[in-house]
């Protein structure tokens, strides 16, 4: 489907594929322990862009790997966001009560089910991912643990919360979304190339990496802005939050405009990065457009 | 070594392997950002019996398995148990403020690092298993995975949780118990048979699951009597404290000496199955008498 169809009817399908793909992954929310399995289904099911899943798409695309390794790969990083998300809202992480519409997992089960629903969704993603039929298995679940842990997504988050009242430089400000939001989606492209069998050469991957870390850092710059600008009805989740915090965001550092400067001068990036590549970017280079210029 | 070395020598030499191993896998405690990296050394390091350890040793001695799988397989699985340690100590789950010996890691770091140390170690759990090099690596990951999510130790959790002050059926709770602490003993054992290449007959692996559910079956028994006759000084944890909570055991549900009968009774049944085994399960039977007859 490259090509030959609008880009938002692609994404359209390709989120309605992550969406059945999920519902068959997750326990039906009547299995034992129904409580659990009701939770889970509500931190993940009917939300979100699945940002996660169209990069990964996108990469596969590109390098012609097996529909079925991507499906797989797309739910095992977008069921790591969302476990992420689930703990991230949590009384003592950031306290959110609303996301994407709805309460947030410990607004609505409990805190203790929260945590044990964000641990028991860790675990599927990489159940559903060693599970796939690729002689890569072991390898996409490595890229994956690895861009999720301490060095990773954890990582950020901690950096994160030690650094709520802070000023932190530019650098550090980078460092902090770098692993937190960066590390997935740069994981997210990677899976993608890297469930082509054979795997492609190291010059491909250095490019679709540098196009990785644009498109990552753009997302965050985004956010960013759209927090200070948008309303919370648009959002889907509490708007101005992180400014309420005193948690530093390229905006309180850069200024508005310059922030969106910034995002703009990514996209660029994204784009040199991918004009390296041999095979079929449109949709990567479609999902960079998109990533800067969304508003929601 | 098997068959020379005592059994005290040989679970001496295997925890001492494994400390050193978790210690490598685990980042620096001066690597950044440090304060998650010394509150994640702090929920493992220098602690616990490494029960899981030891089964995965004696099944991957029992079938031949290549050594550095088998310490990878034992260092994921002891890095699993204690994510779960470290969350379920958390004051929405057990609030508990000891734990072998030293302050919980929330009572030490704090709520939010508790929650962030969890998830990075069952993240470095799968990137050590992943990274094996093993044709089996990718199937030894979806193994682990099955065994700490909703259909194991999360789900067994979550049970726990919703049974405060109910009175459990006998067989609700063997339920409980068999994804609670069963699931990852269990797992331990297959992943040591299972590291071996080839990967034992179905027969073997049959003898050996028939095995590892009567040891972690009797491993609950034997907690819950210990729990019920000993002090918070032995236990290096707190003591009385399901009782105290309500929780049911084994104690409160069949009497004290009904349960050391039924521990004795899975010893028994956990030699049966072995006696179906062609390998050296010398270590094995070993373990089935070490669980049973310990006194912490």
């Amino acid at each position: 489907m490259s090509g030959t169809t609008s880009f938002e009817a692609w994404i359209a399908d390709i989120a309605a594929r992550t969406e059945a793909a999920l519902d068959a992954a997750l326990p039906l929310a009547d299995e034992a322990p129904a409580e659990l399995h009701r939770a889970m289904r509500h931190g993940v099911l009917d939300g979100g862009k699945r940002v996660r899943p169209l990069l990964v798409h996108a990469a596969g695309l590109a390098f012609g790997a097996p529909a079925d390794v991507i499906t797989a790969a797309a739910v095992a990083v977008e069921l790591i966001h969302d476990y992420s998300l689930v703990h991230d809202d949590m009384p003592e992480m950031d306290n959110d009560l609303l996301r994407r519409g709805k309460p947030t997992v410990h607004a609505a089960f409990g805190q203790a089910n929260a945590l044990l629903v964000g641990d028991a969704l860790q675990s599927l993603a990489f159940e559903v991912l060693a599970d796939v039929a690729s002689p890569n298995a072991a390898r996409l679940c490595a890229l994956l643990a690895r861009a999720s842990g301490s060095r990773g997504m954890a990582g950020g988050q901690a950096i994160d919360l030690a650094s709520v009242g802070i000023r932190l430089t530019r650098a550090e400000l980078e460092t902090m979304h770098r692993l937190k939001t960066g590390a997935l989606l740069r994981a997210s492209v990677m899976l993608g190339a890297e469930a082509a069998e054979p795997v492609p050469d190291e010059a491909a991957l250095e490019a679709l990496d540098a196009y990785a870390a644009a498109v990552g850092l753009a997302f965050q710059v985004v956010d960013d802005v759209l927090d200070a600008e948008a309303d919370t009805a648009t959002l889907g989740k509490t708007a101005g939050k992180d400014a309420a915090a005193d948690k530093p965001t390229y905006v309180s550092l850069l200024g508005l405009s310059e922030a969106k400067l910034l995002a703009e001068r990514l996209r660029e990036d994204a784009h040199a990065a991918l004009a390296r590549l041999d095979g079929d970017t449109q949709r990567l280079a479609q999902i960079a457009d998109y990533i800067v210029r969304r508003s929601y």
